[in-house]
């Protein structure tokens, strides 16, 4: 069958001709719909992130998949159901104690697997074979836009973890703060619009896509060319809360400064080494002195993408629309690895339901 | 009246003669037993914290009370009731969003006075009055030891805070970190033996009482010096909780990094501004692949006032004693503003029940 993957020791994302892969006792065939590709991918592909699996010459690539179950084999899901996988998988095939909670996401990196990115193939092939405990059902209603299930649930995580942090009091934000105006932050803008008044800062000028999209959706841009973060509490106002998804380390840094008292900030984008001079003392003074919080946020468990089918089934089919700008034919699955100032969120499809 | 405080334009805590409160309507008039020292006191005595309240020429100190309710003034206490006065008090007297839903302690540093350190006067003095709502009542039996009440509640609501960010997912955490092996330091130590191993980092040689107490309540003393932060994890175990309570800005940083993957830390030290370089890339990324989370926290509300009685009340009375090594006369004050190796907990006394 045909995959898309990276081979060791060659340069981009390939074509593959692969095996069909065989349900094992407790897994489910899936026939695969649509794959989404996101910055991660573009990591693994340039070697900056990930791995190959044990003893293979190759990964397939893709995290966010969504498709219809081929051959239920035994497991509690009907043929024709539409279904979301997971991402994380235990390393040699056995459950750890993160896995056994249900709690897969809070496994630190040693502890997990991660199929399409780390140690495990993905799912940008015909057809994959998955445990039906990671399998995670979608309306039908839903199938095309199912890969966006994977995405939205890592928000999901990251907003349950800051939300927690401020539960013993009353935590009422009236302004979010997106960093990043990439598909992920379009998504938690879209999320949060009816929640609070919500910012998304980014680096494009009008004309833009994504700033009609952040227009439609109420939303003001905050172009950082003109105000930097750490002006954005007095140009707009101070941010309840911070969701961090560009991996620009001072983002990460000036986006707790600018949170209003009791704020909190998601942070979720992985920045490389960046060694700069910071004033350590006066950045912690602010986060003691306002009670404020940080939480880092990897990945999302079964329950945030059961979460993430509920919200996506929530949000408006136009923005959806806008947001998905390629839905590339597998012949033709360099398309959605092209990236320009058109380009938002792009999939791969391999088959229809 | 007997009170102890500072002078615009004169060095140092002074014995001052002001006359004795009378209590509003809503107020009572509270005898004061003891009142303890710590460490905010002598940043308000240097001048670098806090400020006199409005049209005063002197600020009475102490804000860590406990006292016996002298007058009930037709509030809900009797006379003989021992109590605690909590420290925050609204500016005007009039009280804004954040006394209206009882949390002033998470009102900004501008929506509210603290008695005895900013804008108010405090509790060193022979009798002091306070709104009923603002007296938590403490059994009779822990009128010797309830000055320790307020610090107490400050561990309290750091903690709860610290606890809420970790509660969407299984977090039993088995080791913390207490930095700093002062009074607040070790009576944390304390109130968290049971639930975990605990370790504490100073700078201090045996012989030392603190490091006694650290012995005798089961904990492990670090030396810094012999054992820098960022190499615990290593030569003991890494933190699931790290409590940082020194104001040292690199230790905010490197508590951190020490973190075990899930951990949290609770950050209550107040440094000054302190520029180094930091590779912010490499914190964040740990930050966000471990789910660490972070957070800062100052004063205390009235539920973690009421919380510290009952963990005064658990708390071993031989530790207490070790712990309090001071214990004034109002004509001797000045040996509670002292401190030596020997010294761990001073107060002062004014009246005996």
């Amino acid at each position: 069958m045909k995959a898309i993957g990276v081979r060791k020791g060659e340069e981009g994302a390939k074509l593959l001709d692969i095996s069909r892969p065989e349900p094992s006792a407790g897994e489910a065939l899936v026939r695969t719909l649509r794959v989404g590709v996101d910055g991660t991918d573009h990591e693994v592909i340039a070697g900056g992130h990930g791995g190959f699996p044990e003893d293979e010459e190759y990964l397939v690539l893709g995290h966010e998949a969504v498709g219809v179950v081929e051959e239920p084999n035994g497991t509690a899901f009907d043929a024709g159901d539409v279904v979301v996988p997971t991402v994380r998988r235990p390393p040699g095939g056995v459950d750890n104690e993160y896995f056994e909670r249900g709690e897969a996401d809070m496994a630190p990196p040693e502890a997990t697997l991660e199929r399409g990115i780390d140690g495990a193939h993905g799912f940008l092939c015909e057809y994959f074979t998955s445990p039906a405990e990671y399998l995670i059902e979608v309306p039908d209603r839903l199938a095309e836009y199912g890969f966006l299930v994977e995405p939205i649930s890592i928000s999901e995580k990251a907003l349950e973890l800051a939300r927690d942090s401020r539960q013993s009091f009353s935590w009422e934000p009236q302004a979010g703060l997106v960093l990043g105006n990439g598909s992920l932050g379009l998504l938690t803008v879209a999320m949060l619009t009816e929640e609070m008044e919500m910012y998304c800062l980014g680096r494009r000028s009008r004309p833009d896509p994504t700033i009609d999209i952040l227009d439609s959706l109420g939303a003001t841009y905050i172009d950082s060319r003109e105000t930097p973060v750490p002006e954005i509490p007095d140009a707009y106002e101070a941010p309840d809360l911070v969701y961090e998804a560009t991996g620009y380390a001072e983002h990460a840094l000036t986006g707790v400064q600018a949170l209003a008292p009791n704020g909190v900030a998601a942070l979720l984008g992985i920045p490389g080494p960046t060694e700069q001079s910071v004033d350590l003392g006066t950045y912690h003074k602010d986060l003691v002195m306002h009670n404020k919080a940080v939480v880092g946020s990897v990945n999302s468990g079964p329950r945030h993408f059961r979460a993430a089918v509920e919200t996506l089934d929530s949000l408006d089919a136009e923005f959806l629309d806008d947001l998905i700008t390629t839905v590339a034919a597998v012949e033709e699955f360099e398309t959605a690895f092209e990236a320009d100032t058109e380009t938002i969120k792009t999939a791969v499809q391999f088959h229809s339901r």
